[in-house]
């Protein structure tokens, strides 16, 4: 575990400790040598450490021959190319090693937004408001500009007309244009972070919704990204694409 | 029933015939004389005409005797107040004569109002999302401002402070900011009219939700408030106050 | 159109005369004689009849070369077989002839059925609730039904154990057991058909909800089902099977 | 604090510091001499014991001339009726004491519960859906059975007839009857405890819904509590009644 001190660090060891098929071998933080992770034997690697360290981590444990499983935010178009490319020049300790990127380790957060782009082409209408607590400083939050992004994208390889809307005035309350798809962002103690996608057709409606209580809910997703990152080799970006969803 | 055949107008006039204890007495319309409704023997008569006319209706309806349910827009404090000294000055045949008009007739967005201006002290966030069907013009919607208006009041009375929001980018996600309350309004295909009020605090939320699907959802209102606007003398404005919410 | 007297039938007629792709070329009712049919130059036909005519009413259009969608209820699995080994058989002018038969019509139901499938290995809890008008005779409704087992089925293959529940009393109150999935059938006055899929897990929810308002929130299912079927030889049963959700 | 060392207790001992116009003076649990709270000087005390002892510290705190908020379950009509009545007979340094008793702190769980009863008579159909964490042994929740029985008193007092239900087949999927008020129970891994009442009317639906996320929602609630049983001489049962609902 890269990160071990960390709140999410410490989170992750006592969920591998947790898991019967897993054994933690390994916590490395600030200050520690890498040689704790790369003497450790280890088979795979988590990363929640901070954007400064984590792309360089990444490098250190494809040389260790060690397979990742990143969390950590900050990662450019440009550092994932790197990291492309350093697998695919790696020696032979280093043949068939995963790296897997992930935004999100929520399940329920990351099938919200899978179903939500798959759904999109089917409706006319479509809108997505997220809900966080108030101390929360951007708006609207990177989930829901995503999905966003995503239900757009779909609607417009689809040839769909922009989602209808007759306002002429109070644009305001409208929420935000994220890609033509209107994105409403609810702050309010006691919550933490939720996501209702809402798509319509004359007569019927489809919500998707999704509620995070608590960073222990990342733990499925993080656990199942290290046991699937071992039998994907090469870069993987977003635990969408581990999930088994045909 | 004056009105009668405007959609209001003909659902009431089917919602009064269906009613036991109600009986239809006379329908008038644009070009019609009111001696048809003078001389009907009407105890109580429902106008939903047009803003040129509820007010010259209404003063008809005083000087004939006869209770007024009243849910045409339009009406302004000077228009009520004019209403008010009518009914004060009326003579012998219009004494204890009552006239009630309504913005809404639907119980539960009513009382999804009336219900969220009394929790509205108990709770530290308070926001609310309206929902409709695209082709609306305006945003955020009459009830959902009116709701916000009466969550800010009594926030206000309470001495609560504004509700908790660290924001510092993307405001044009929050919604419209109605005397201090964020006011978010939603366009779907396929939806009607509907409102969902949400509270928070530490650890706990409530939501109050309204929805009305179809027009004939007023009919019980506009009923009730026939059955009671007999034993309320003089102008009352609000459905909520004929309802017994003790 | 088949049935084109009976309220879906009525629904589907002025549905296709307003696509623009479409032309309605016959319709067909209970004592038209089928040349109607046969001879009208139908591509595709729309069955929505009744049970005791539906498989002859297929069997008929496969002589006739005409592709169906069939949205009749009564099919059996021989009854179905049937309509498979008759395609099969078919001469030259039935040669890649498509019959679609769909139990649901709406996109939004059935996306709802199919994203609840995909997604139940991933979680520990899984419920079902289904919301209908007071009208209804069974519960729970089918749609509730065939949701629950296809999750149950997604549940037994990838080895999860039962939805965790320690109740010890009060068993009336947790609802239907279908496959070891919980489903709870709410009758209210005012709403028509909805279906809300509660997945869970330590620290995060899941929720899939759909709501049909209204019939004609079952029209862009049946004319996608007519421009698909035509692209998909032999029997398919089931809407999510003309859908692109890869 | 009585049960100061209790989940509950210090929790409530941490929010009695927290608050600028409170000071906690003693802490008291099992095995403590009563004299740490007699002589301590506070005004009010909270009691979060156990069902064992709570009525023998409520008697022990009027003799001792402080107020008291209790929230151990295990009352009865003749427990209350004692307390009644040893208020009713206290000597001088009892006169004016106010001893509340509230099976819930939630604000938003009592909220809830208060406006579905004022909401009950003005629809035709009422039903309950209680969700909580499948640790739960008993269904449905106290809180839920409570708000069905306030429901069912308020619609027998406004002479309705029962819901309307045409089910024929699946009883066992139509939940518990609560007093002819149908409650359902979900049990999902990731809620705590929720509570949903769905009103509905031709055309029109209310939906009340509170979301308890952690014990400390309860400390809002304790807070007012303490604050107003000061006010409020003799015995008073339900936080309700001390809110503010006119």
């Amino acid at each position: 575990m890269l990160g071990a001190a960390g709140r999410m660090g410490q989170t992750v060891c006592a969920a591998v400790e947790a898991a019967p098929d897993l054994e933690l071998v390994a916590r490395f933080d600030a200050g520690d040598d890498f040689s704790v992770v790369a003497g450790s034997g280890a088979h795979v690697a988590v990363d929640f450490t901070i954007p400064a360290v984590t792309e360089a981590n990444v490098h250190a444990l494809i040389d260790a021959g060690i397979h990742a499983v990143v969390g950590t935010t900050g990662w450019t178009d440009e550092s994932r190319t790197r990291v492309t490319e350093h697998l695919a020049q790696a020696g032979p300790a280093s043949q068939g090693l995963g790296v897997l990127i992930a935004p999100n380790f929520g399940l329920s957060a990351v099938l919200a937004m899978t179903f939500a782009a798959k759904a999109a082409r089917y409706f006319e209408s479509a809108e997505v408001i997220e809900l966080h607590h108030p101390d929360k400083v951007d708006a609207p939050s990177g989930t829901a500009r995503h999905t966003a992004r995503a239900i757009a994208a779909a609607r417009a390889e689809a040839g769909l007309a922009p989602s209808p809307d007759a306002t002429e005035s109070g644009f305001e309350a409208r929420g935000a244009d994220v890609d033509g798809v209107r994105v409403h962002a609810v702050r309010l103690r006691g919550l933490v972070a939720h996501e209702e996608i809402l798509f319509g057709n004359v007569g019927e409606q489809l919500i998707i919704r999704q509620d995070s209580f608590d960073r222990v809910s990342f733990m499925p997703g993080v656990l199942l990204a290290v046991r699937e990152v071992v039998t994907r080799p090469g870069l993987t970006v977003g635990l969408e694409n581990v999930l088994d969803l045909t």
